[in-house]
């Protein structure tokens, strides 16, 4: 017992503890919070053999990824990133570098955002997991963004580029390749992807009817915002932004729009917007240093269209966990 | 794809999922709360064959033990049951009644202590877990209590009975007997544990100085409370109330009182409180259909001292989790 006191005091060292809204961090039966306002919260698990590798993601990219997942579901609520708090599954026989290193990545990731690790546990597993809950805090004079409220006619909305965290997957199990300075930043997608948290409040800022970000693919995700707001969402998939390199990897433009369509986990946000707020959301997008490209818009009927030219795309039969399953 | 989101509605089905200062349950990237005060926030997880094995824990009870755990932290701060998020790690091959059982159990626990099931995830996972994140609120007039503020002389007190959590692992592995009114009951420690929030809340209103639930035991959790207040505490066993049963699962009363210091996961509460508050506290615990017994003091040294009459007893010796690992 002694010696997990101590790894825990370790990892609190790693981590970024207070500040924020928390009165009371880690090492009590609760953390203490005081928000100011309305919170947005969400929780998020990643497990190896399920959403990571070992050896190909380091201690560094599975802390970082765990907390990324979690506070991209803020980012596309428009809210501040708050708290988290952490547990780790961690088998008997695992190294303290390990556990270090998730620490380090989450403290990494956790600083750059300005979330504070409140609190959290470890807990013996026989495979190793990392569950984050992240808290965000809506934004002084910034609403929170449902998935609900996109109405026909919006313009439907994506951040950055597509298709990379799978295009990643697909070097990672060999069967394909690309050259050095795609391959770093597709692999950076898998190992470090980056929420869009200042993006999705310019977004909310902006007038977004509707957010949520690309963490099961445009088209799941894309259907899940529909089926909140009630409505229909066509999508062409020559306006979507590919990532470079994904052409590369897929093997052709089709196979790189399927990529992007069905891949998931790039953590991009798709929002809808009033026609009249696409322009000022594109430059205040910008403004935190991403693109915004209109891919498609909202309509009155159900369901998802994805359009490649002529040709229709079924997103859904794409596994993006294939390659880490 | 579509099978998991249809056990995920049959989830919410099976869950409180609105009320209190839920503003947008489950379904969206994160929840939306509005909370009116300070929050208390705290995760906990069970993993199968670390905190409980199959058949003997149902999934019913696995879900409650799991949430259980989780609101006996808001319990030790004094707080009112908030929200609830669960993340479900579930192998591949584990069929949908175990995911609902674990949800029923989860959601009985939740009704009966107002608490709302916010948000969620379920995951594959190659064992069984449940990870629970509850955020708690402050009641009106009730401030939030720490492990941090006890003071030389006041009276360390505990409610309800210790060692039944233990003396249940004890039956369960089959080292032990005892006959059915007892071992019904202490079977309910692991299966059916009892979160005293009700308790906590008036320990907290009663004036107490620093609160902790006893899940690591007796022994540990009051050197927790002591090294957070920087004081020591002395503790009488013979005044330590003990379950009914446990003497006959233990063998002797001094083996009772081992088992009772060191079993851990009873989810009792152990508090520090002003000599002049402690009858007050007690009095307003019974109200709350639960008895309060002074078991020891705070003192101005450091560390635990545990005595059993002319014996010491050392509560570091005992592995509470050996019979379920």
């Amino acid at each position: 017992m002694s010696a997990e006191f101590e790894l825990i005091e370790k990892l609190r060292a790693a981590l970024p503890a207070s500040g924020g809204s928390v009165r009371l961090g880690s090492g009590d039966d609760a953390a203490i919070t005081e928000p100011r306002g309305r919170t947005a919260t969400s929780v998020d698990a990643i497990v190896e053999g399920v959403h990571f590798t070992r050896p190909a993601y380091s201690p560094e990219a599975i802390g970082h990824k765990a907390l990324a997942a979690a506070l991209s579901d803020l980012a596309a609520m428009g809210a501040e990133a708050g708290e988290a708090y952490v547990v780790l599954g961690l088998p008997a026989d695992e190294g303290e570098e390990v556990t270090l290193g998730i620490a380090e990545g989450i403290g990494r990731l956790a600083r750059a955002t300005g979330t504070v690790v409140a609190g959290g546990d470890i807990t013996r597993s026989p495979v190793l997991s990392v569950t984050v809950t992240v808290v965000g805090h809506e934004a002084p004079e910034i609403w929170l963004v449902s998935r609900a409220g996109a109405r026909a006619g919006d313009v439907v909305a994506v951040t950055g580029e597509l298709g990379g965290a799978a295009a990643a997957l697909a070097l990672l199990d060999g069967t394909a390749a690309a050259e050095p300075p795609s391959r770093a930043a597709l692999l950076a997608r898998q190992f470090a992807p980056d929420p869009r948290l200042a993006a999705g409040r310019a977004l909310a800022d902006a007038g977004a009817t509707a957010m949520i970000d690309v963490s099961d693919g445009l088209g799941a995700d894309a259907g899940h915002l529909a089926e909140a707001s009630r409505g229909g969402i066509e999508i062409d998939m020559r306006a979507v932004p590919i990532q470079a390199g994904v052409t590369e990897v897929a093997g052709s433009a089709g196979a790189a729009h399927e990529l992007a369509a069905g891949g998931g986990e790039d953590y991009e946000l798709l929002a809808a917007l009033p026609p009249a707020s696409f322009e000022p959301a594109r430059e205040a997008v910008e403004r935190c240093g991403t693109n915004l490209t209109a891919i498609g818009i909202v309509t009155a009927g159900e369901g998802v269209v994805i359009r490649d030219g002529d040709k229709k795309i079924d997103p859904t039969g794409f596994d993006h966990r294939r390659a880490a399953g």
